[in-house]
């Protein structure tokens, strides 16, 4: 029988990721189609709004493989942590995909100089005081969210961004080690981002 | 008895209107705390992130007053327009708060003759086959939350966005004529966004 889903994504990690953690994580069969950036143009307009829901459909296998929270509470404490994540991606993405040079150097100064050290230094304050997660003191799709979404940060960046923070380290190295995590990091194709 | 929510945010609709509309829907009391705008560094820090965190807010407010999805497939599918929605929302607030004014007149432009057209006919013909409604054919908070975001996008760009969308306007007339919502939006204060 063929997989019931099928991830159609870049062939890169970045958003794709979350997404093929969790289902690995879960144990759930998929097809990790990928595609070439020379085949974008003809899939784009196949896409709803040209792109991928990517948190809707994380939230959507979370429930699956029992990552939501418990209560509705627990998925607002859970849901607010994400879209804080989501919220530094973007600041990075829109200095990493910037054209003008002028404007790349000065986004790059204060993200490098503010705005990762605001994000990163209260991450790091909410993981250490609250079990070593980043929401409802357990594990969530919040800290599998984050930690799949690094390595793409990380590259658009060029520096390692949890480099000052032990306790996000620890997570990091937790959710790397979770079952279907582990297997799936340890033969995943090797991609620049 | 003091009202178990109390919703801090500017003196405008803008991202707290989704909110306002969703309490008074579901008939919920709630004490509307508006601050000032030269309130706001005094009040920032003491925000997580310095910031609301204003979609997990609205979900979670949904589930509450029924305005959610009746299983985990209508919950993406709704999920998946709220961000959708928020991602023109926040293209319209990039252009709208750029402080270079050449910058900002390009973007005026990309998000006149491109962007704008391209999501609010995605939109309209979403509503039109989906039984008037942005998701899963019935009233979720997408049709809420997209009606009370709209006059803080008209506001930003100068104009009405839905002019050519009759579907929209038939579905902003419904949700503006919701128990509830209808009296709110008859006696909230006037703001300028």
């Amino acid at each position: 029988m063929a997989p019931a889903y099928k991830l159609t994504y870049f062939a890169v990690k970045a958003l794709g990721e979350p997404i093929r953690f969790l289902l690995h994580y879960g144990n759930i069969e998929f097809e990790d189609y990928r595609f070439e950036n020379e085949n974008w143009p003809e899939i784009k307009p196949h896409m709803p709004f040209g792109q991928t829901p990517s948190i809707a459909i994380c939230r959507y296998l979370a429930k699956k493989v029992k990552l939501a929270g418990a209560n509705d509470l627990e998925d607002l404490e859970i849901d607010a942590i994400v879209d804080t994540i989501n919220d530094l991606r973007l600041k990075i993405a829109t200095y990493h995909y910037e054209t003008d040079e002028g404007i790349k150097e000065s986004s790059k100064k204060t993200l490098l100089e503010e705005t990762i050290p605001y994000y990163l230094t209260r991450l790091e304050a909410i993981v250490k005081k609250n079990n070593g997660h980043l929401a409802v003191g357990k594990l969530t799709w919040a800290d599998v969210y984050f930690v799949a979404l690094l390595d793409y940060l990380d590259s658009m960046m060029k520096i390692n961004l949890i480099t000052d923070s032990p306790n996000l380290q620890v997570l990091q190295k937790n959710v790397l080690n979770l079952p279907g995590i582990k297997e799936w990091v340890a033969k995943r194709p090797v991609t620049k981002y």
